[in-house]
């Protein structure tokens, strides 16, 4: 079906792509002891950097991508580079790091696992937000940066800016973390259908499909659970409302297949499997579900005898930012985890994002996020 | 499995459910033609009743059933005749009839089709909610009920209420309708991923299982994304929080099956996976596909001027009630609802109901909803 639809903030426009200035991989010597208590052999973690690091080695700066994200972030978050926004490809070196269990060349479940010579597969270990992080830290030490002026992310992004700031406290000075806080109940139920959509999808093969055989229909599926909880209810009612399906389907008749039970799509309906479509292109079934693990473990007081004694240890200013219509990490939530770190004598503020946009915000609406981070 | 988990107002207490007076069929005499242009030949409704229909037949009261409900009003909603509440066994003579497409009794997918012989399967043809209330209407005709003192429904039970009042003015004195309006875009999503799940689920074989083969999986997650949007997430926050699941799991760990990508549940998780399986056990997959497309393309205006034109019609008092935490039917949508109505010059009040309950809370919290019915 050819339809056109263009998505604000997922395809910038082109000439806005800012190239790194190196792309490449980063071997770890040495095996990643991981918190599930399973390990990684050396590693691998794909990063790219943009800008140059100063002789003194402090203007490294650290950006987190969220869930289906790559190390390419010159090219998902260009506006944070515009002239006098957050990121300055003339002062600052900034380096991101493709998260382990990804699909975009770092170590995940379509590596081969030394032991076996086989792709990991469903053997992929749980590697946790603390894990890579730990990895992450590794990364810079090769690189001699001992000191981050900042780090930040939104969404998973954002819970490794945050461990970032509790496990290193001394190598940050500055985090910015948004739209996030430990995963809640809902949160924890929509990851719950995306993991059954592709577990149930035949295709899996318990985890052993070949790369060009996928789960193709699970993986849109869970993509289109996802998409509902990254937009907003007024957004999607504002575009779509209940409109029949642009491509000029009628919800009265039936569908192309046949049959009573289903008929022809809505306009929300099309984008979903339009949504569903690209992503089971660009991602991998058995990585998304070694992240959706990765976001659900992430507890930033796991291991310490309170929260307070976890947010106790940051050294770094944060700002942690809300997003009005995000239901997935309410803005509410947010706000009071900022309240808990505070309680803790931690500088950290809480700044409020307005968006129709709800969770996608921070990567739909970035000339507003830069807006709300600029001055810190 | 064997966990406990009890679920206020789905399971009422046993002492509480009413039998009927009487529970039986009606076989409509003639073929019913649809508003998608295809007929149902001769289709059955099922359909119970409580109290008795006084000498001047003007104290008939029609409940119409939520999505997955049954003609057995009393077991489902038993608060709403307990004594001094909305219905009266002593007063009132409720009926309530089971939907066209459902799998409790009245004609459906899993039906023979008079022209093969053979159960309907996915030939089971769109019966929209205007459908449902007119053979409705033949039914009362053959009880001899001219005029109902009062029509009331939650969610897609306040549609065919509100389309009772449209379609017919002069034979509804008093309409109740709860948690509902034409489904919105987010609704229409919600809709669309549960179809997704059970026709991708390979046993559905294109709607031709077997009754006891149904697409258990696709049918389960399904219900468990349609339980995300019955509930709220302040509800799931205070009843699971990030809890692991109670039968012991621990997400750190691998689960049963093995393997790094799916760990042991959380506590939602194990909620949901409950709904699933209850639900299977009682509903039928293509009933299911059935009813979602019968809401999906509600819409109470269509062949009507204007909405003007169609609420206009309404000579019933109308009390719209919208519930606080619903997010499938969100309370602000149900006042604008019943502001347009008002506006066409029609009694139309406008009650909200406090829950955390979402959506669901027109059955989870009957004491509530009672006291908000009582005086109309």
């Amino acid at each position: 079906m050819s339809e056109s639809r263009t998505e604000a903030g997922v395809t910038p426009a082109a000439a806005k792509i800012l190239a790194p200035t190196y792309e490449g991989d980063f071997v770890l010597p040495t095996s990643l002891a991981l918190e599930c208590g399973c390990s990684l052999e050396c590693p691998t973690l794909h990063y790219a950097v943009y800008g140059r690091l100063n002789k003194a080695r402090d203007n490294a700066v650290l950006v987190c991508h969220a869930l289906t994200g790559s190390a390419l972030v010159g090219s998902w978050w260009p506006e944070v580079f515009a002239p006098g926004a957050v990121l300055s490809l003339e002062h600052d070196f900034v380096i991101c790091i493709n998260m382990l269990g990804s699909c975009y060349g770092s170590t995940g479940p379509g590596s081969v696992n030394p032991a076996t010579g086989e792709p990991y597969g469903p053997d992929f270990p749980l590697v946790s937000i603390r894990d890579n992080v730990r990895a992450q830290a590794m990364l810079l030490d090769s690189l001699g940066i001992k000191q981050l002026r900042m780090v930040l992310g939104g969404s998973i992004g954002g819970m490794q800016a945050m461990e970032w700031s509790i496990q290193f406290p001394e190598r940050v000075r500055q985090a910015a973390i948004i739209g996030v806080t430990p995963v809640g109940a809902m949160g924890l139920a929509l990851n719950h259908l995306q993991r059954q959509a592709i577990v149930q999808d035949p295709e899996w093969l318990g985890g052993r499909y070949l790369p060009q055989r996928q789960p193709r229909q699970g993986l849109s599926l869970a993509r289109q659970i996802g998409m509902i909880s990254y937009k907003s209810a007024p957004l999607f009612e504002e575009r779509y409302g209940r409109k029949p399906n642009r491509s000029g389907e009628d919800p009265w008749k039936l569908n192309s297949k046949g049959g009573g039970l289903t008929g022809g799509r809505f306009d929300i309906a099309g984008y979903l499997d339009l949504q569903g479509r690209r992503f089971i292109e660009r991602f991998d079934a058995n990585s998304y579900l070694a992240l959706l693990r990765t976001m659900d473990t992430w507890d930033p007081t796991r291991g310490y005898a309170s929260a307070a004694e976890a947010y106790g240890c940051i050294q770094a200013r944060l700002t942690l930012v809300g997003i009005s219509t995000d239901w997935l990490f309410p803005a509410d939530d947010v706000r009071r985890f900022a309240e808990a770190i505070r309680e803790a004598g931690v500088q950290c503020e809480y700044r409020h994002m307005e968006s129709a946009h709800g969770h996608d915000a921070f990567l739909a609406e970035q000339v507003e996020l830069v807006r709300l981070l600029q001055y810190q």
